[in-house]
């Protein structure tokens, strides 16, 4: 489930572990994850698309269907080296019947906490009204 | 500058205008952007990407150099389906001398409006102190 | 309804108008609003209630039900001072079948934006279901 | 500092320990923080007036002095019912030369979760620069 997406297949996204609502993701590095014309840093969106993965697989460790996210908020604390891996801890704070909230941590591979996200999810069972709300 | 970083050169990302805090981004289909294995609809962690670098543009366009993201919430509206440009209109709500804020609207070609975005930088001018923050 | 809940009549929260989505709160100073010993401005839990309570009705308007808060991100961009009469306008960005959304400005009597707010609120009809979420 | 301001002495709001980045505020029940007319909980704008305070204790007790709120988000769990006592824990995530990060946990007596809350504050030492910036 995780490998299937165009956009995880091409990002590399590897899942470390998941269960009960904690998800470990990596994402090994690729050039084209870079920032800037110095190069100096990973780019953002890169950190977001991460924190959003790993807070979705986390809520979905969880309640055992996709959940769309409603909303995020990221947080970015310290640049990321070009050439690291990126490791992204997430944790379901929240899982009720409608939504479900995670905490996520994005770390190098050395611990150093680059960035935090929190995230909101849509838990209600996927089907004909999520569909309509989603596309309507 | 917009198109130098790698990871907007592999988006492909369009500046369409810019000036005076507002500008307009584009951001054409790619195949790998899809978000799911039934290739229903673009992945969040694409248009959370076209939203920072849209906000990040519209500060930079007001105060004249490179800002980093501080942090960025977004609100996911409605699916995009695959095969749709997406175009992202953002605007400086507030350039200050430390803290600039940028609004984003990110839409499809029809109009009909997918997400909004919301976002804080740095806008002290860059230099030593900002990389001591930044990688201290 | 507007002011039979008692923070709201201790508040002393007027709704100047209403509907469709779209809603103008104001809410006159009290000594009790202060937020700082030397009394340079208005307590910013003072602006955050104001921006709830205004994105909160917002939202109201449109669906005919009361909405419980799922999340709120406020942005402060400039002090307000003691005195001051606020003024809030909310505007229902989405109202989808679980979720809506809110955009809300706040500014001094001559107009000069002091903040501005974005929440997400659960619009699914009260009833047993969201009792049940909100207190489980 | 604490109890000086005006709001915060109306609130009744206590510090029960801070240092090092790390805070614990205790807000007692008065009955005007209810939030609506049944009587069912307490108001959400005093959830976030107690996040607000706590989380910015929290980076005041890492850097020494006072530090005006850039932006927050509150994520809304569970209802409080009235007559609880609310304990806010608060801390410092980063302390950089301009930006602070604040994480704020809120619960009931009995422990029970009811928000979270995440807020950015602006740490750059108060002076002239800081008053244009928050007035001009």
């Amino acid at each position: 489930m995780m490998r299937a997406p165009a956009y995880h297949r091409w990002l590399g996204i590897e899942l470390v572990s998941a269960g009960g609502g904690d998800v470990e993701v990596r994402l090994p590095y690729r050039e084209e994850f870079c920032g800037d014309e110095a190069g100096t840093n990973i780019h953002g969106g890169i950190i977001a698309t991460l924190a959003d993965i790993a807070g979705c697989f986390a809520v979905i460790s969880a309640v055992g269907h996709d959940v769309p996210t409603v909303d995020i908020r990221l947080d970015y604390l310290r640049m990321a080296p070009p050439g690291e891996t990126l490791v992204a801890k997430a944790r379901a704070v929240k899982t009720g019947r409608t939504i479900g909230l995670a905490d996520v941590e994005i770390r190098l591979g050395s611990g150093r906490l680059i960035a935090v996200a929190r995230a909101t999810f849509m838990t209600s069972a996927p089907g004909r009204e999520t569909l309509i709300e989603r596309n309507g």
